[in-house]
């Protein structure tokens, strides 16, 4: 059978070829229960393969162990699109010589294939396989859905070895990546803690300033002219953001407004709203809970897309851009619109853009929602201490006291006031903002730079520096 | 929306950029029922671009309009995997001064990705599609199930554009090909009457001499050692073919053997087979008929692959590898096994490799069924007067006279005489043709080459001269 099949991961990575000073990659489907990644660097730092660019989608906080790899020159370069804390804290403490690059998730996929960030080997861990290496997320143990995120490194990467914790026989039924681009494939025991992977969702809200920032966004959507037959939307899986797709679905059943697609991350409220007839399709590319993940196995109308397909500038069109409404989160807005999701308030990183820079390009409404304080810090502010997502790019900010619209969108100003909506400068939501929590201290930046934030069309669009 | 979907033909041409000098493709889903391709020229040859290149995966009877625009100069080379009669015999008569050249289902999506065979603009008839390109074959009124040979040029031409009868909101349910390689989409009446799309299955046999071929091809596969729990198969859709699938059926349903999958050009025979629990998926780059075309819309077992995933030699793997045994056609096979599906008893173009080569090459027992002679020609000859297939790569030949198994597969041999199978050595197999039909008088090569039959691998097999 052509030989893919080989005994272990270290067997696989001897075989394809790997080189200190190469690059290799990874896709974040199985999020905080990924065993993959760190199997896989722990047999490359033991082969004493050093100096890899490692070009991750998302980098979890079950990938702390990387730390390491990069204090021993194992890793000395970083592609990622998502940072969470634990080694996010330690970039901006100055561990890595090089700075991170961070895109986004459409940015990862064009870069890839413009052949900007070349990758010579691909790890893909697929909950099932057969032995040519035709694999999906949909089935097995380790189901994760969509593995949209992977396709970029299977279609390009010089060499792709397949990782399964379910090897059936050939041909599986329903693959997602076609055996055409997979090298080696290997059996182990586990590719992840099921726990972890599908651990993305909150649940709705019950924080009463959450619920009213849900209920207004859905107010600004009925009256931004966009809420009709043939609607798109997506929306994160904050528990805010979920509440506003509960309290959307509420109001397009009353309306019977029938919607076109919902996209993104995947979470049981939009299959729910599928069920419900809100939405004809889910473009979905990536599963946050069980429920996407039953719903993408077993109903046509919910369909697995590329990560090229939901967001990338490279490709012929994208998902995003189709977008009607996106609903979004953010650590800091400031008075331009401009919103940091990369860093927290002391400016350690924490985050990333993920899709956030995508669809806001898209959507022809970005929505952020966003307390005006939290932990006794504001939330809007003078300048942003990281523009993860240009001002250009948002169209309003929902906070629990008021919205404030970009002024570039005047017709949505006056949708808005014209609905009785307490729209508010958004200079005034800061003002409030201070009022109540006092004038912040802003973290103190180094000059040392950790990090580059590069916008999804490929250029620079802000530094991270080290705290 | 993009600004994808253009108002005609003409105007997807025009946006295209489509020069005097450059190449076109188009695949063959629809075939003898295809209105695209004659439209697609016809709009072309009035405005006055020429000299192209076509690059057409296979060339019908319907498409003998081609002519004028090859005596025209609209189109000067052409590169194609089959080619009927009608425009087949202008070919042989020295209609284009350069040869057309000749390849396989497996080595045209290969010279198409390494580059070899360059796409400026592709049309791609889809019978259903979205107003962002993502299309299938599966639905609509002139629906052709698989869209299989058109990935290709879909993924690697520099323009891709979408014709579609059947244009559904976005996004489409069930895409084959997704938005991210469609430039522009135009809606049109019809691009194919269904009654020639679906036409290519011919019934079972009733002729006795194609029973008695059939049923001895049966009898080398079950004593090849191959017939087992996984076994996997091939056949086109000729009349014997289908009447050994059929009884291939029938003993796989008496000996319980339960196959893995059935690959190519699939069949309602194939189909029967797969409900009938011979096989657990059948691999589909083409269907050949309507019930074909129901279950893959409908059985998620029936699944749509690539031209790539089909045979192309420049995959990571193929299906076509995977093959334990292939029944294949000829119009002329020698002593040395060589096969020839180019050209007529004349020297005449009429047929081409398809996935001939391909399936042979991978197969582990390719087997080839044909009368010892038709219409009083004899099929075994000294030397074939084309070599679409070289003998190498051929196991066996079945006839209704006796069976010749090729010397390089001893194996094989001692297991066929051992079952006690009519085994004659091949020479015998062409003497008794002789004794029968009389030593045909070979079509005399004037020298000036007309096409040229180039192997998957990219290596020149075989010239065929002007008649």
């Amino acid at each position: 059978m052509n030989g893919k099949l080989v005994q272990s991961i270290r067997e696989a990575i001897a075989l394809s070829g790997l080189k200190s000073g190469m690059s290799i990659s990874f896709h974040h489907h199985l999020r905080n229960g990924d065993y993959t990644l760190n199997r896989v660097m722990n047999e490359i730092a033991a082969m004493g393969i050093r100096e890899l660019t490692l070009n991750a989608s998302s980098i979890f906080d079950t990938h702390a162990p990387l730390e390491e790899h990069i204090r021993n020159h194992v890793v000395t370069k970083i592609n990622t699109n998502y940072m969470s804390a634990a080694l996010g804290h330690r970039i901006s403490e100055g561990l890595m010589d090089a700075p991170v690059d961070f895109r986004t998730h459409g940015g990862r996929p064009r870069d890839i294939a413009l052949g900007n960030t070349p990758i010579d080997v691909a790890f893909i861990a697929a909950p099932t396989a057969d032995c040519a290496g035709n694999c999906s997320g949909k089935y097995g143990p380790s189901a994760c859905g969509s593995l949209g995120y992977a396709f970029p490194d299977a279609m390009y990467a010089k060499k792709v070895i397949v990782i399964t914790d379910n090897l059936v026989p050939y041909p599986m039924k329903g693959w997602s990546i076609p055996e055409i681009y997979v090298d080696y494939v290997v059996e182990v025991d586990a590719i992840g803690n099921p726990a972890g992977i599908v651990s993305g969702t909150t649940r709705i809200t019950r924080d009463p300033v959450g619920l009213i920032m849900a209920e207004t966004a859905v107010k600004v959507i009925q009256h931004s002219g966009l809420l009709q037959d043939g609607f798109s939307f997506q929306t994160g899986a904050g528990g805010a953001s979920l509440a506003a797709a509960s309290f959307l679905k509420d109001v397009m059943l009353r309306d019977g407004i029938r919607g076109s697609f919902a996209s993104g991350g995947i979470t049981g409220y939009l299959v729910d709203m599928l069920s419900a007839g809100c939405f004809e399709s889910l473009m979905d590319v990536q599963c946050f809970d069980l429920k996407a993940v039953e719903s993408i196995r077993t109903n046509p109308a919910h369909q697995e897309i590329s990560a090229m397909q939901y967001a990338s500038p490279a490709a012929a069109s994208a998902v995003v851009d189709k977008l009607d409404v996106v609903i979004l989160g953010a650590t800091e807005v400031d008075t331009d619109f401009n919103v940091n999701v990369h860093t927290d308030s002391s400016g350690m990183i924490m985050g990333g853009s993920g899709g956030h820079s995508d669809t806001a390009a898209g959507a022809k409404l970005a929505m952020i929602i966003a307390p005006l304080f939290r932990a006794r810090l504001p939330i809007v502010t003078d300048h942003v201490s990281c523009i993860s997502t240009p001002g250009r790019d948002i169209d309003v900010l929902v906070t629990q006291r008021g919205v404030a619209v970009n002024p570039k969108n005047q017709e949505l100003m006056l949708r808005l006031k014209d609905a009785g909506l307490p729209v508010i400068p958004i200079d005034e939501l800061k003002t409030m903002a201070e009022c109540i929590t006092g004038k912040p201290n802003k973290p103190v930046r180094s000059g040392r730079t950790v990090a580059n934030v590069i916008y999804r069309d490929g250029t620079l669009m802000d530094t991270i520096q080290s705290v």
